[in-house]
């Protein structure tokens, strides 16, 4: 079934322990495409300034991802963002953000893309997020990201967005801020009661745990990675497996949610192997089910 | 077959965010004991002092625990540790520790123990460990626990004793100190390479990891835990789980350490249930199976 994404564009400068990485392309809807094109084809839709020195089409030639709604701004800049990671590569710091055309209203639904049925909302201000989703006529299954900056500053506008999402994806920081509760089984709860039917906290290197509305859990080890070069991406990444794989299917009970944790986990893991989309560009789908079976079989007793 | 256990008996005092409990019955030897009595007879090798108010007689009632190797010294005092557990349950302070009869001569193996052929060597200075492994015959499967003291300042005693065990049982910080590597998939082939034939990397409520000399792995969350009143001993639980589980069993290939790692987790998700012993002494065996369906439940896809 038809998978829309809506997200940042963004020229990324990334160091870690392993290199540096500079003015190289990122962004939120960049990785979920790049990831979920392996499992579905993705309808993109976001903007960019007109100093954006990547030619999407190229990014993603050969890959099933309709660009109609990339938007080129010629008056505005692309996002920007450099980072640091440190030693421990689930922490990082931010050393320079520029929104720019982030700032500006978001781009428009192209009409084609309207009839979506599976819709991801990358993290932006819930309320165009909000917006974004109202101009899909009838999603079946919408999943949406957010973070520290729209839970402790624009908590209505969340609010309203939870009620109208069927899964929040989200980092154990978030989740603990968001239900101001530090326990995460009492947390992931206190969020289905917020709205979702699902719910599913990601733990960097410790795995995710999926919960249900209907008390459904599904708990996942994150692939073991003894190569992590740069975890840039790795959440959209994530995302982009979980989606993929449930545009894919065509539906979104809890044994395909499941799955698409897992899938969503193994797509993870080469991300972070290598800088950029590096990582993502060098596989193939036999590669995601080849670790996907390793992870099977680790994770099972 | 037969299990010993050689460790800590303690007074704790213990405050959470959940209450206090003082002076109450703790120690390595003492949880792990416990937790391996579902699965298994348990010989006991541990030193009080005669200040000691609890009787282990009683406290291990209707459980095969044998206290043959329980030594009483009558001019010495009993180990004791108190501790606060702040809002992350993960993290403790150390508010008192007084060695006591533990800074002394390491109790005797009792001659009847000597056959045994599952050993766990709780925590204690690697010296002294290796002492009392040299009181065992021929044991078959040999793990042991260690902490940063001993890493940090006797290495070259813990080196020694790594050579002589099959299994390092130790938790996330540990393995990375030990290994001076951060990556804990590469600080625990690292491990492997001193010596143990198994590592064990317990990570709190990021479930643990097991690795073998052999290249095999296998990871597993924790118990979703969302009653967690106190984590002292959980530790130690796991390991007597996991011990107890082998020693049941009679042998320690991979798919067997792989069930014992599981059953290690569920029996350590009742101790941290209730303050001391009370979660333990609370249940059965029946409801460590089931909560062991519950885990193999939510972790497979």
């Amino acid at each position: 079934m038809s998978l829309l994404v809506t997200g940042s564009i963004g020229i990324d400068t990334v160091k870690t322990p392993y290199g540096v990485s500079e003015n190289c392309l990122g962004g939120a809807a960049v990785y979920f495409s790049m990831a979920a094109s392996f499992f579905s084809p993705v309808r993109f839709v976001g903007v960019i300034g007109a100093d954006c020195p990547f030619d999407l089409a190229k990014v993603f030639a050969g890959r099933d991802v309709d660009l109609a709604g990339l938007e080129v701004r010629a008056k505005s800049k692309t996002f920007r963002w450099a980072g640091t990671y440190h030693e421990d590569m689930d922490d990082r710091t931010t050393d320079c953000v520029e929104l720019n055309v982030l700032a500006e209203a978001p781009p428009a639904v192209p009409e084609k893309f309207r009839d979506s049925k599976f819709v991801f909302l990358a993290n932006t201000a819930p309320k165009l997020q909000l917006e974004l989703l109202g101009q899909v006529n009838e999603p079946v299954f919408v999943a949406a990201d957010t973070m520290n900056l729209w839970i402790e500053s624009y908590l209505g506008d969340l609010q309203k967005l939870l009620k109208k999402i069927d899964c929040l994806v989200i980092n154990e920081d978030e989740v603990r801020l968001l239900a101001r509760e530090h326990n995460l089984i009492k947390a992931a709860r206190k969020i289905l009661d917020m709205g979702p039917k699902a719910v599913i906290v990601k733990k960097g290197e410790s795995g995710s745990l999926l919960y249900s509305s209907g008390g459904e859990k599904f708990l996942l080890p994150a692939y073991p990675a003894d190569e992590v070069k740069d975890p840039t991406g790795a959440g959209d990444s994530f995302a982009g497996g979980f989606m993929g794989y449930l545009a894919q299917k065509g539906q979104a009970d809890f044994e395909n949610l499941k799955a698409a944790v897992a899938y969503g986990t193994v797509t993870a893991s080469f991300t972070i192997n290598d800088f950029s989309l590096k990582g993502l560009q060098a596989i193939k789908r036999t590669d995601i089910d080849k670790r996907l079976e390793v992870l099977r079989q680790i994770t099972r007793f």
